[in-house]
């Protein structure tokens, strides 16, 4: 339980928090919900404008979350130079941009995979559009998501749809320009409920390898078959050079968006464990760290910054785990002794490091009670009447 | 393999099919999908009227399915009584009566178990709405499925919400007429993600032998844990005289309410092979047999009958498992020669005897291909145009 | 993230820690493994007075495991009498009697569920052997788990093999003394792995309540189909007053018996948090907490010592709970303010809290490094020198 | 549900189930069982010459199963020229040799990851003498299957030992001869309870690319986290040409190694479905079919004859699937033809297309029953006494 000499490890642990950045995804400030309801909020935004506003909100407070995903075509406006100047003036910058191949009646059957050539090529063309955002936003990274897949065994071909998918990949591939990068991931399953056409890393990182170097895994950490050990894949994708970005959330059950870090903790520590002892928190390491869920019953927001938080607390408890004593149990075997090392991080409570450091930052220490305090909500509540809320569907 | 004297057997299924009956859900021929999408199909029913109009398509062609279960609201008219004659105009009746307390914002935070009494005071009037609905249609079974729960770890109170769950069921129970029956069914989980109020087959059991002899377990083959052997609830609630009805559907992931029969069929039959052992086939047994299921993508009265096919094969084997030498196998130890003997029947070629069984009843041998030769499809996408079609919501 | 006033709550949480004990198996002092190979330890006990031996070390150390659990035939002694004074000389009592009836033989198909009703006889007797253990330990509660289940389908009679189990039982519980307790445990699957004939809390109360009011069911933490929520068990189980005892481990996958809280600490503290609502922490509450685990590679006695404070801990936030807050937001619907109040307890660092208490008590603040620091590790190895070691065998 | 022209189909299929083979596993004959028990078998075989001559009974009455596959050291003997000639002499051949590196006492912390080079040394070696060994039998794979992994987060570095196991199979691969390959075996978990170090295709498939062209990825059904989708697996392997070899068996919960085809004989059919699309039958394709499970409570030459049929099953069914008509339904979006083409051959009755078949090829049509008649199995009950009888440690 003892750990000396913490102060280097404390101090350490300050400058690589102090660098830390969380992308926000714009969909988690529209309405969202399950199949059967979804619940809509007061203050909504209602267009990718007041998304940007709020997600502001949630830099403003926690100084951790600089950048904002967009999703084509919800977030599709007349005149992305002035979206960006929007963004900048309110301290935050575009992100990634996630194509949507999904939403369209055309794509029932598929997008990319689809065994309709016209419909692949409407899907190939809605990424090609997505690059021309790209140039437009300054933005770095398309991630692709499909939906692809079957819901009933025979309904197509499995390899079929593979080698399709490589067809269509290919000809987006080409269109990237040197600084950008095609970030692919996977996910276990659903929408579709039979087969996935990526529902897992290995093929998204074949897929990535035939590409070539600017295509990198997006691993989301709610897309895994029920007791997957995640922190395995982010170690193996680190090590193979292939961990393009991660998408964060949590789960009991199947992907369900729950805030990052609510659902199970200690697993969201282990995953930044790994990322720590690869020096993959580096902000060159070429991995970007992003929050990717929705929020259904509670206020979106406070929900943003919540998530943020967690992964700061789990950050901060990776970069307090004592490796070189971690090192000499490993090696040595002693099993209770290295386990012990690792839980004596995970045991100590961070909040008050944290909150020094936002003082330091000069932030609020407690971002939740300062953006409550605020009025914010309140003022779009009452403001934001009239007009159509976002959610998945815009 | 060889089944000597299979011709009793073979004559005593005849007639148990024959006899068979599979209630179909109204919402299955009204749009549906996913939080991601909901395609729509063309000629799906605008109103009850219509969707019983498809369900009369599905009992035309298979001979197996009169009745229609209705959800209320989504399937509320004025005149109940009209509903009816047009129901057996077509050759069918109006069967369960499922309440739906989900779709109202004022439910985001549960029903029956909403903290807030005002809540779980319009939940509880809903359903005595509800066995009005039952006065009018002549429904004997007021099925109650909830999609309270929780998403976070302290959300709400988990017993509380039991005690308050126990309350509303009791003050609706009080309501039942002598013929009535409320059926509770169970889920797994979703739309709740962390915590769900009727989570298993335990929890219905214990809130339904509180309630009194007229309150009954429903069974979801798609609302299980990974795992989970159904076959087993399936013959402990037959144990215990409690179980009131099946609601058929497949998954290969989650409840995904594919086809029943389209992800496990050898599960299904090891379930009917539990319902034909205690006699539950019978239709005096007091189980209600129904499809629950969902066609996002395939077209909705061919899904429908499909499934009742499935049904009716998984039945037909079960029917031909030669019950003495399976007996005499597992009284004897013979753990091969007792799982021979049950997958004998499940190995066997049924179509051919269902085929014959409905040309012994005036039916076409093929369902499938009668229907798609009857235009009946191409009709009412010709025919149904403007109005909004149905879906979850309506 | 503040705490106001979280003194008298201090206060009384140091009171029920203080009063908490957890009963430790005997076995988990023995060699266990996989069925891939058993790793022999040096020191492993050749006999029950040896493993209580090391049982009384945990208490020792920890000041909270006063109570040894009993595996019968593992444990038969010929004299229970010099067993139970041997246990008190070294400051512990015998707990709860366990009847092991699947390693013999007779047993490959089933014991009290077996078609042979022989063998049936064979099991009853076994188990009414323990109630004379019982009662020369003084022992109150046999604790039944059974391996009975099926390998595959047809292989016996699901239903059949529920009526039996019945009967036996019956025979069983007619046997007991006033002040004794049937406890049932119940499990989803290992080492049957098609059926099993007790696999969920449901059918274990099923039996239970059978029985009458000296039948309790017990829940033991890594029983369960993946994502089950067992916080929801214990409140349903505490509810009807049918919650005998915990069996305390840990898992990632399957039954693995890891050490309590290593695979998911924040569930351990879901589960306690639901415990100390109840009010179910009191000694007098009827529920016995123990461990059953195993220790396959990591050393034996440091590996309970290291569980029990790990259940420690996680009771410790339990009881910081703020209760009042808690109910306070759920009442009013404030989801992430609900969520906050009880991730407020579980983010807090109890083990100086503990440390503390324990010295308090006259006991070294780390009972880890004062247990290694003992010598007694290097002493059993040296003088355990010949004869078998006990194991999962014996 | 009609057929046209299923004759050439038909044809095509006897020919192709004529020329299927499967390779049996000399440690099937031996005892087997859980953690909990092993239950002994009369006449289980004392040595590898006795395993050989119950594996050639199951060639003998299926003519299918003309290999064995031996494990080392279970299956060391001192002239494996002799073992050879026996199993020659029997009718059968020796097939691939499967190293065991988890049975030594200095694996407990795992073999080519051990945290200790020389641990990692002796497993290099324990692979080396298996080349060896197949130098003298004339095997071409050397099956790896590595138990190791951790049970505790800590306990060792996920990615160093990746490290490590990389430069263990690089010094292994470098012995091979030009006509021999590595085969690299992947499961989910068990032994290791927390991580396992090769825990899934994308592992496995990364040391084979990095090891060169003799390195192929083992498929083992059992291996794979609930709800897998494993003929996708199988479609991915064989479109990147990495499909090396298939180990059958079948599971309801984790990997407990349990008849192939006997707990969801529709996913063999589809994972078969995959095989005969891929022309991966065909004896050429480099995918060596082979069992590998365990008879726990069933007699194990029966059940593995029964295992040989189950896989025969699915194979003509899948080769029954009119490919053309599927394709045709494909491509045209018809989501209930394409799934209702599979589904035909699916519920197709194919026992009497291999009873013919096995008549043609001059068996009995029934396996089962021509082997029970033969009187093997209780002649070698009668001769097999003394002596000591194989299992999982010998």
């Amino acid at each position: 339980m003892t750990q000396p000499q913490t102060q280097p490890r404390t101090t350490a642990a300050r400058a690589a928090l102090a660098a830390q950045t969380i992308e926000l995804p714009s969909w988690a400030f529209g309405n969202s919900g399950t199949r059967f309801k979804v619940f809509g909020q007061p203050g909504v935004p209602r267009d990718p404008y007041e998304k940007i506003a709020d997600a502001a909100q949630v830099h403003r407070y926690t100084g951790a979350a600089p950048r904002v995903s967009l999703h084509i075509p919800w977030d599709l406006v007349d005149d992305f130079g002035a979206l960006r100047r929007h963004a900048e003036d309110l301290g935050v910058q575009l992100g990634a941009i996630n194509s949507n191949v999904f939403q369209d009646d055309d794509y029932m059957l598929g997008s990319l995979t689809n065994p309709d050539p016209k419909v692949r090529r409407k899907a190939v063309d809605a990424h090609l559009r997505c690059l021309e955002v790209m140039n437009e936003t300054g933005s770095q990274d398309l991630k692709i998501w499909l939906a692809d897949g079957l819901n009933y065994p025979g309904q197509d071909d499995l390899r079929s749809r593979q080698d399709r998918l490589a067809e269509g990949l290919a000809e987006i591939y080409a269109a990237l320009a040197p600084h950008q990068r095609i970030i692919l991931e996977y996910k276990f399953f659903e929408p579709a409920f039979y087969a996935t056409d990526v529902p897992d890393w290995g093929t998204s990182l074949l897929h990535c390898m035939a590409l070539g170097e600017q295509a990198m895994v997006v691993l989301d950490t709610g897309h895994h078959a029920p007791g997957t050990n995640i922190e395995f894949i982010v170690a193996q994708l680190l090590r193979v050079g292939r961990l393009g970005a991660f998408d964060f959330n949590s789960r009991f059950y199947a992907d369900d968006d729950l805030m990052v870090g609510a659902a199970d903790p200690f697993q969201l520590f282990r995953i930044m464990n790994e990322i720590v002892a690869a020096g993959a928190l580096d902000p060159d390491s070429g991995v970007n760290f992003m929050l990717d869920q929705c929020h259904n019953i509670e206020p979106k927001i406070p929900g943003q910054i919540r998530s943020v938080m967690n992964v700061q607390e789990a950050t901060a408890k990776a970069l307090l785990v004592d490796r070189d004593a971690l090192a000499a149990a490993q090696r040595s075997g002693d099993v209770l002794g290295a386990h012990g090392v690792l839980m004596d991080a995970y045991n100590t409570d961070v909040r008050s490091l944290l909150a020094d450091l936002r003082t330091e930052q000069g932030l609020d220490p407690d971002p939740m009670v300062a953006y409550a305090a605020s009025g914010y909500g309140e003022r779009i509540a009452a403001e934001r009447v009239g007009g159509a809320q976002a959610g998945w569907g815009a």
